[in-house]
């Protein structure tokens, strides 16, 4: 199945709806609609079926994710039901996700090999040894449609085209055999970079932190595991219209699988923890000597899982610290 | 005021409860229960003041926090009233903080410095232009007397003394003159660290990750900002009852508000977001060349703030992947 998120205004603002769908263009049900209706159906009265409802499908796709399979029953028993009452047509689609935490991988050889020979140096062992990572922001996400910010301390913004990893199952210490089932499904992922502050911050070999962290896209929808394979999907950055990249998610040196494993040695896998593969081979600007303007509207397409399409914002304003004299040693 | 958390035992098992006291020690008063009995007394029934304390002053510290004033004001009464029926004497404190967030930077000079030589690399110049940081995992949090895990993959664990800064007010790109306001208090933070594989994972230029994000101790309590000066601090860490650091808070390069300030630049600061100033000068093992074993006690004790204790504990077991052949190029 497929799931995607509306904001829904009611009383107190908008509120974020879990919809479902057999395709990835829909046609959407609500879930927690479809649910309170089978409720009411089997006897539950009105207060209660809303009840039940709102504790099992929350707008929360993270918070959803975590009822495990009363939240999965939920959303299947919809498309199972097909209710008429609980069909929505949706203008526009918000983040798929809220991510309960946010880890970004870096599995592409031929991007973090080209990345090293930019920065003029030897690509580190530590890459071919294990699949190495950092945590990004989970609350700088955005969704289809909504423009990215551009931070003050940036004159270099770029996208990164990557293939996202939604957990569906908390684990720890898992085995690459175990892990699969600890996978929910999979979406598109644009990991936003300032890339002269992120150079900055790689020179002090932590983070990288404000050249990332400002925003993030995920969604437009995400697909469960079963409907999608990870290997040989097709993943196209397109730029004001113009393709920029055409690359496979074939071209990864670890696999879905041990990706996950990695990530949950040592700590915890939550429902609707993020993972990102890493930028895909030349799916950025950084390898194609291309840079990115304030208004310029980014599209990245992978197969199945739709086109994901934000627009750069003006440059923002914001304070800068007064640097410090090094103690002479 | 000084804040601190137990465990308490309900029908579904245990649930934290939010403590409120005037001095370091104790004594202290449930705050939930000291304002649904207020609520009672001003003519509230028993199952409205019940359900309005729940949702004021719930178990979590950041979603407490997330509440602004009705929290704040439900504590600060709490110790007005002294209602000794909401008084509590725990046996044990678990995590102050269960934080909405956590990012570790690195303000103490001598300690990066040391790290640097200690790698036998120049200091970068970025560490004095602006605090840098990294985001460690929020879920990864023990508390006072909690056993710290040792991973499987590593044979060098560490501690390290820092300061810990709870954000108490959301915002974002404020100047150091606002970010003060938006500091709720602070805490004790070891900032637990597997010297092994943190060496291989900074040489790939992110993260820390595994290296870091295994356990992270945080408490005995929070001290709100107006109880405790962030200078002048004297930091004490010591093993097995033996000192092997004592430091002072004043020795940070980038005061508390620059670091806020720097951390709201370009995100969002969350209620119960974890800040820690990275290392005191010798706040770990690497600066005296000692070596932690499995069974070693660490207390981490900081002015005002108490002493947070815990007992590494015996390694664990665990998956590693299998390497990979870079690509000839």
């Amino acid at each position: 199945m497929y799931l995607g998120r509306i904001n829904a205004t009611g009383g107190d603002g908008p509120e974020p709806r879990i919809l479902v769908s057999r395709a990835p263009g829909g046609d959407w049900t609500d879930v927690r609609k479809a649910q309170r209706l089978r409720l009411e159906r089997s006897g539950a009265t009105a207060a209660a079926a809303r009840r039940i409802s709102a504790a099992t499908v929350p707008g929360s796709m993270s918070e959803a994710l975590a009822g495990g399979d009363a939240f999965v029953d939920a959303a299947q028993l919809a498309l199972t039901d097909q209710d008429p009452d609980a069909t929505v047509t949706p203008e526009r689609l918000i983040a798929a996700l809220d991510p309960s935490g946010y880890r970004d991988f870096m599995v592409f050889e031929q991007h973090f090999s080209f990345g090293y020979r930019w920065q003029d140096k030897p690509v580190p062992n530590v890459l071919y040894e294990f699949p190495i990572s950092y945590f990004g922001n989970p609350l700088s996400f955005i969704g289809p449609d909504d423009e990215a910010p551009w931070p003050h301390y940036s004159d270099r913004l770029d996208y990164e085209l990557e293939l996202g990893i939604v957990i569906g199952r908390p684990g720890s210490n898992l085995t690459p055999e175990q892990a699969g089932r600890h996978v929910f499904g999979l979406t598109i992922l644009n990991d936003f970079s300032a890339r002269d502050i992120q150079g900055r911050e790689m020179a002090g070999n932590l983070g990288p932190s404000k050249g990332k962290h400002f925003a993030c896209g995920a969604g437009p929808i995400i697909a469960t595991i079963d409907e999608i394979p990870a290997e040989g999907l097709r993943m196209v950055a397109r730029v004001n219209g113009e393709t920029w990249c055409d690359a496979s998610s074939s071209e990864m040196i670890w696999s879905i699988e041990e990706i996950v494993a990695w990530a949950s040695q040592g700590e915890s896998l939550t429902p609707g923890m993020l993972l990102g593969t890493g930028t895909c081979n030349g799916g950025s600007t950084l390898e194609i000597d291309r840079t990115l303007k304030p208004g310029d509207v980014i599209e990245l397409e992978i197969d199945r899982l739709g086109v994901l399409r934000n627009t750069l914002a003006q440059p923002a304003s914001g304070w800068w610290p007064e640097p410090r004299i090094p103690t002479p040693s």
